[in-house]
């Protein structure tokens, strides 16, 4: 059965002509995933479709365990035949859930296959599969160029060396990899066994000795200049909420050298460390006109026994429903008023905060900067028609879409690219249903130039990587 | 006007063909509802259209209020006659209102009427459902095996003597009927007077004497016991949001006895004594492989003076905002802890939470029962089209539809059962609609399998009633 | 290119039936906006586009910073025309914004424009709206006839001298022109500063002296009163959430006495004050049959450099996520219970609480006023066409529609009034998609009824203006 058609979720002969017109032969900037950039370097080779496929990807393995299926085989010590079969056998279960969508289209897009996975077809599309992953076509490097890719953004920690980003900088690999900082760890001062670790492994990397919270913040900086100097131009920081207790210097350092001793911050203290550190990471964000991305809201390890046992990101995260406005505003309102707010990028994993994350970008714009502050595209949950089509609605009707810089993977797997495709299919589709309905203009060089924009061209302009 | 036709709400070809082939005829497993047992048993005929289709539908009330009603023509002392009048002059302003749906429905279905009711034609409708509803096909028992229902779970206070089941069971009549324990007063530590009195009815119907807490889960267990000896394999519990304050054992005793002693519990007193009783309450459920319902989220006599004057469930309650996520995540997650997690279908209220309910249930997955946590059918004010596609499409974009256990009527009333219709048509709708988008395969079979066991088999399978 | 067609947003033969046979031709009820009355007496005549569409519109300034423009031109010391052709050159950048739509439509409706605005076209624009507006039947006046508008209540500080009002009702002017009173300034005790100049302008205008908070109640009457001969039949307020923490009248008093000396509230006290002066507001407003307007959940004000800078309601407002419900119950729980619970139209400003208020209206209904209580049309933010069917769909699935008071512009700007009729049209759509897939009755005199009823004649028998 042909599922994946040429004009698949296409409804309209306006949508189709907007995705074959303007959308497909975007190239992909892909401006945030989480690759691992040795892959890349070394140009790894897969030995069969469950290693690029079903390694690390906590989706499958949450609707396999929904299926019934034992950990064993999601996770655990089962053969990676074995493994597939179990998830074979789930896919015909995911109907409407997008793991059907993404299935098929990417067991199209890299293999050729338009055969419905399932317990039937599970051993033909495995051999077919891994005969082609054994070619050169195939290797991390050449699925970045086959899927049209000129530059993707990994994510990092501060204290990386970023050696295989270098070492792709001076390879002949004419696929842009840059490094995106995120330096989560740096504000687990309530963790002070974990922080002083991380805080160890940061004199490392920067060269110098951390003695006070001064030393600290310039340690940073340090990793943030050489962040910077191999084409860093993102950083991202995963919170629940935003941090918007602000205290004086003296007080971050007094909690900071507690830390330091040994001596968790309570969550008061935590909040207050990680205002500070925010505001001083949006001033070097600023500074050097980079662009911050926030994601707000993922609930992670909800289930406590299975993520001490299998680790964080084996799928037992979800949506919190923390409320978001009120420490959204102020740490923006702080970063505006000491003229030190940075482009943002704001992503939520709760649709109940589209329409406000929507409506709160528009109070920081301007500036001469289109688009300063960005409502980010469905992350993580929303990753999906439904919850694309929401985020598309709430930035359109209280924002503007023309000025969006559109979808990037949030990705641990080489075989996501397609996840551009369904964005833009989903995209067009939207657009085009209105131009046929009269409520966008049919003027086809308008809306297309738009649809253009967002697939690759506003990403580009917008962030200012080198290259 | 013959407004309830064949295709209705089915908009496609797919949707007529899934629901005529494959929903049309399934039994129904009305898993959870409040119709009263004596009724049933005593297989109670109806004297007029007011007795089963006014006397106690706090829907209707609701609406015939804000249509301007007077209390006297809802609740009050005119006659029913008077009152059906003046609902039928309130049907023609509820357009748009699932109520409008759900009265043609029912009207057409119980009798044959294809007239729209207003006051031109309630006369009519009157008369000709009263003549029907004294034959003998109309009684609660008629009712039942017409509408192919093979079985239910009624909704019962542990201190319920059952008898009403114990006689079912024991009569020839061979529609299924189950008790479901509801032990919402063994919370009320808040309110002793009630609490005491009811921990009274518990001694009596376990015939023990509750002298301490010890004592008090023991006589509860008992009820559990006899509840599964009676074919209950349900469980529960309307709350506003979950509780996840535990304490010790003891700290919970000490609370109990203050209670017993006539001292109402503060409101972290409740929450502490609540938390531990829920967990005991899911170790209950768990040691018999039974399934725990959480109903979640409804604020109730928000109207306190017609409360008071009218009681509870008479049209006063409404949607609470409560964030439900974190204490729900962390009594799932503590029941897992435990080793104690029942299989569990949790219900909202506010379908700003669908979402986040949904996700939830992924982190809870697994150990070979599909489904095992499930994300409930659309309830009371989401009882409705938008509603359940918001349900079906949270559930679906984030979890596993294919494994949903359906609909249940959640009724009062005897003249609900079209309600699993509604939501057949509404399923089979939203499925054919992608079937001819192709957004799902075009393959009858498959889609129309998950119809059909969403429609019965799933429930069937996974709540293990026995029969 | 003709975009704003006759069937605009009309998707269906029974949508265009509705909208042309039943809606377009009522007048217009515009009972909640922000026009200036003295512009009214005055007849005042606009000397260029700039005057009457840009001067005051943040809408359109948020859409420009978003678009990069300087802030020179959207609020600065630009030249009208300078900063015309910068929001020109943005209105292609608003694609799917309800900017973009409400452009076109209001450049045809008042200029008979059907020129898609851009920069080639701006100055043709300008010149041919110029030219139109410099003759008579464009003052806005001679605007409010055109339109149709029947009535109108502007919005008004209790300190208003309405000697505006008064001259328009002696005037021959045959648009009846009511005030509205909105008394937030009254409740601002912790700003003990504005709070003790606003007093100081009550006395003047009550022309009594407020020596205590006893004085004070009776000054708020003396205004009240005074509102109500000049034609006021409605109250309105501006709130993040609604007050619900009752004291004592002493209490109050005393806090009112320490603000009168020039000591700031505290929060929990400002709320304490608000809650028992909003509970003198139901009662005033209850004893005169007046219909209170809550305004919940905007945040203003987020970014203070800004709003510093140019002040209030210039764009640096957005949505909050309070949570709305408890308070929102407690306090029309009160009114009720005190027998003061006047008509009220309750705005939400954030689509997570569109059902949660729609279903708090139900528990306040009744006493033989059709919806006595009404959940308001989409409000700021959410006055665009998704949101409007979001709040209908609200409103319909547990409220009644029929019993809907329909549209209001609340603009500050005489170039609002196709808002009506972009409503409109959106309500037609709905219904009529819903006649043509079965989920309405096919009858046009049913529907269409209802359609007429919301587009003016419920407004008019549910507000009681004196006209």
């Amino acid at each position: 059965m042909n599922f994946i058609q040429e004009d698949f979720l296409l409804s309209t002969p306006s949508a189709r002509r907007l995705y074959h017109g303007f959308a497909k032969d975007e190239p992909i900037l892909d401006y945030h995933n989480h690759l691992p950039p040795k892959d890349i370097a070394e140009n790894r080779q897969f030995r069969n479709l469950f290693e690029i496929w079903l390694e690390g990807d906590h989706y499958k393995w949450r609707a396999m365990r929904a299926n019934g299926v034992e950990e064993r085989l999601c996770t655990g010590d089962a053969d990676p035949l074995e493994k597939f079969l179990a998830w074979a056998r789930t896919v015909p279960e995911t109907l409407r859930n997008p793991l059907y969508h993404w299935t098929h289209l990417e067991l199209k897009r890299y293999f050729g296959i338009d055969e419905l996975l399932d317990e039937s077809s599970a051993v033909r599309v495995w051999e077919k599969a891994n005969s082609m992953l054994a070619t050169g076509g195939m290797t991390t490097q050449g699925l970045l160029r086959k899927f049209n890719v000129k530059a993707l953004c990994t994510t990092d920690d501060p204290t990386d060396t970023l050696e295989h980003h270098l070492a792709l900088a001076s390879s002949g690999f004419n696929v842009k990899v840059f490094p995106a900082f995120r330096p989560d760890k740096a504000l687990q001062v309530h963790l002070p066994e974990a922080f002083n670790a991380w805080v160890a492994r940061l004199e490392a990397a920067a060269g110098v000795s951390v003695a006070s919270y001064q030393g600290f913040l310039e340690a940073l900086k340090a990793r943030h200049d050489f962040f910077a100097a191999v084409g860093c131009r993102l950083s991202d920081h995963g919170l629940n909420h935003c941090f918007a207790d602000f205290v004086s210097d003296a007080q971050a350092a007094a909690i900071f050298d507690r830390a330091r001793g040994g001596h968790a911050a309570t969550p008061e203290e935590q909040a207050q460390f990680a205002s500070n550190l925010m505001l001083y990471f949006g001033q070097l964000d600023a500074a050097k006109g980079w662009t911050k991305q926030l994601h707000l809201g993922a609930r992670r390890g909800v289930n406590t026994r299975l993520t001490r046992q299998l680790g964080p990101d084996t799928g037992f995260d979800s949506m919190g429903d923390w409320t978001q406005v009120d420490t959204l505003g102020r740490y923006l309102d702080r970063l505006e008023q000491e003229n030190a707010l940075p482009k943002m990028v704001i992503y939520n994993n709760n649709p109940v905060d589209n329409y406000a994350f929507a409506t709160m970008i528009g109070n920081f714009q301007g500036g001469g900067t289109p688009g300063k502050v960005q409502f980010g595209s469905g992350w993580w949950f929303l990753d999906q028609k439904e919850a694309m089509e929401m985020q598309l609605n709430a930035l359109s009707n209280v924002g503007l879409l023309s000025r969006f810089i559109g979808m990037l993977t949030d990705s641990r797997s080489f075989m996501s690219f397609p996840r551009h495709e369904y964005f833009r299919r989903t995209l067009c589709n939207l657009l085009g249903r209105e131009m046929e309905s009269g409520e966008l203009p049919g003027d086809i060089a308008m809306v297309g130039g738009m649809v253009r924009r967002i697939c690759y061209s506003n990403a580009k302009d917008y962030l200012g990587l080198p290259y």
